[in-house]
């Protein structure tokens, strides 16, 4: 039996706050209505939902509650954001990232089999967008800009602003207008998002990134911006996502947009300070040890980190016996044996990228937490070096 | 105020029951891991994911688990049905009927300007496909046939099993096979389905319409069946749907759908006994009333009723201020001031369509409540005609 459970893998998916279930609860016995029912049972669910997207609205700062569209998820979002837009304005071409998340990577490769024009930017070694390279690919057939809020994976905060400065100029004088769209699925909760300040017209969030419940998401979309829906049914939300509204898992996610936004300073600070500790212990207390994380610059949750001669799996398995949880990248590119195409478009060999691993911490992290690591961790990557042909070789 | 409150709208959407939100619970504070993350909790989700697979295939009678896609809706299950289907198998011809739900309409319609051809089966008075015709309009080209289980306006349980006799019968000699789906979403704990017996390759429901959570649905696809996801991002649900599960949710609705199957014939003989009191003190109070209900063949849960010279809405509204929910056809079609297409479908006129409600019964429901209904309707009908020039010129 491991002495303490750890779990460092909050940009996988967190806990649902108990606040958050406290306000989904009566959803599902009490006010139980479809949304779009006349009666009272459903204008009372109506009500809720109509609350909950005013309210949603001001925690981002849109400037009307018709801009969101409730989800299922972040990847639905994200689905809806780049093939609706492109589906409602008939464009041809896609500009993205080479990190993006894979429902935003994906859905380009799809869109490329359809005949659409795709270009995926390189990224520095701290994983900035190369913003020269994102000029030079813009053409007169540009429709949609892709480019994630904060990555997944190595923490890196991307230059939205000054994408969107880049754009606006653009379609002040462009024909067709360039459309501007980020995966914020990462920094929801965590940045307090101001989708007039980013200058964005679409904005993908997913609620169990923040505290809230899995199977709901939200997509922004800012008005006078087409979008066709991309499953079909029936009316709801704006006749852009069909389906019952899952009033409960709405308002939770409003909940815990809510909370989050309004702890996001003191969970910055203790998040930072965590990071730093575990940083600086790695650091002190393991070998060859490489930050891939630029902490100027990245979510406070964020540490990737290689360690030379390991295998990250190996690691993972043995930090979970010990009952620490981390990943090795993304939890949605789990189980694949391939190394990690966000280290790669940094720069990382495939050796070291391969003997990587994500900690990302929580607000229920503590510094006993991160002492608890600090205590396991070094042993590990010792012993696992010690069974390493490469690392005795040296 | 009223004096009762009778919800008489259960087709719409139903509460969630008290011991589904209980088997919700752990998976959103204690059980919260990513399924796909490789660690402990990642474990723990995975495990309970797997769990409620496997069961929820049985309560089906799925060969295997693996034939279970979990989704967000039943929405999701239909255009994921039909749209992944026919991009899996290059299909080009689709055929449906006339009274399907809009998940499966509108999706057609939207197919239709992709440059697939669609058929639109006509109906007879009481709602049943017109075999004939159906086995008219198969072609060398048709590549799915959607006909729903049981209608969600008028009840009519739809003749699956003959249905998927002929395509058994035609596939034996046919280069192209014709896959067959139906949704399922009315009957899924009110007949027991079992997906070997219907002799269907693809089924969808909705948790919300059997006292599960809103927000999640699944789609059965048998093995062999061929099928791309409409989203694109992660490797979930066998590479069919990405987004991080929900786990509350997928457990939440396998329970549910777990404790109806086991109360589905009590439900049944109550529901039956309810509704026929409910019709006889209409015919016998209510001069001019429309039985569009098949009692012979339909789910127990339903009762459509057309009063001459009312409008439907106005009854609806007068209704809902006695405390009784009912609707005016479709949750999903509310606001539209189209009479219901259904209901054309069976041949009704326009404007006795308009003057129609439809009555869907729960298990909450009690005698008491159809004995309120049946206080209460006469009054306001009589009062609704009194205002009516149609009437009153009779």
């Amino acid at each position: 039996m491991a002495k303490r459970k750890v779990y460092l893998d909050n940009s996988a998916t967190t806990y649902t706050r108990p606040e958050v279930v406290e306000a989904m609860l009566p959803y599902y016995t009490n006010i139980y209505g479809n949304a779009s029912s006349v009666h009272s049972f459903g204008q009372d669910a109506k009500n809720a939902l109509t609350e909950a997207r005013k309210k949603f609205a001001q925690l981002i700062n849109a400037e009307s509650s018709d801009e969101i569209i409730f989800t299922s998820c972040g990847t639905e979002s994200d689905n809806m954001a780049i093939i609706g837009l492109l589906e409602a304005t008939n464009g041809k071409h896609i500009i993205t990232s080479q990190l993006e998340h894979h429902a935003v990577l994906h859905t380009c490769k799809y869109l490329e089999t359809c005949g659409y024009k795709v270009d995926y930017i390189p990224v520095d070694s701290s994983g900035i967008i190369k913003l020269d390279v994102l000029k030079e690919k813009i053409t007169d057939d540009t429709t949609i800009i892709s480019i994630m809020h904060a990555n997944n994976e190595i923490g890196v905060i991307e230059p939205i602003e000054e994408i969107s400065k880049i754009i606006k100029e653009l379609n002040s004088t462009r024909k067709n207008q360039i459309f501007f769209h980020t995966d914020a699925v990462q920094t929801a909760g965590k940045i307090k998002l101001d989708v007039q300040k980013l200058g964005i017209d679409l904005l993908s969030v997913s609620a169990h990134k923040f505290y809230g419940p899995k199977g709901v998401g939200a997509l922004y979309v800012k008005q006078g911006t087409k979008i066709s829906p991309i499953l079909h049914g029936g009316h709801h939300e704006n006749g852009l996502k069909p389906g019952t509204e899952n009033i409960a898992g709405i308002v939770g996610m409003t909940k815990a947009l809510e909370l989050a936004n309004n702890e996001i300073e003191s969970e910055n600070k203790k998040c930072s300070m965590l990071r730093e500790k575990l940083k600086t212990g790695i650091l002190n207390l393991i070998p060859k040890s490489i930050i891939n994380t630029d902490f100027s610059n990245s979510v406070s949750s964020i540490l990737n980190v290689s360690f030379e001669s390991v295998e990250g799996e190996s690691l993972l398995l043995m930090l979970d016996m010990q009952g620490i949880a981390v990943s090795t990248g993304s939890a949605c590119a789990s189980g694949s044996t391939e190394p990690s195409y966000v280290l790669k478009s940094i720069g990382l060999d495939p050796v070291t990228a391969q003997g990587t691993i994500r900690f990302s911490l929580g607000r229920q992290n503590t510094h006993e937490d991160i002492a608890y690591v600090l205590e396991v961790l070094p042993k590990i990557v010792e012993k696992v070096r010690q069974m390493s042909p490469v690392w005795n070789k040296r």
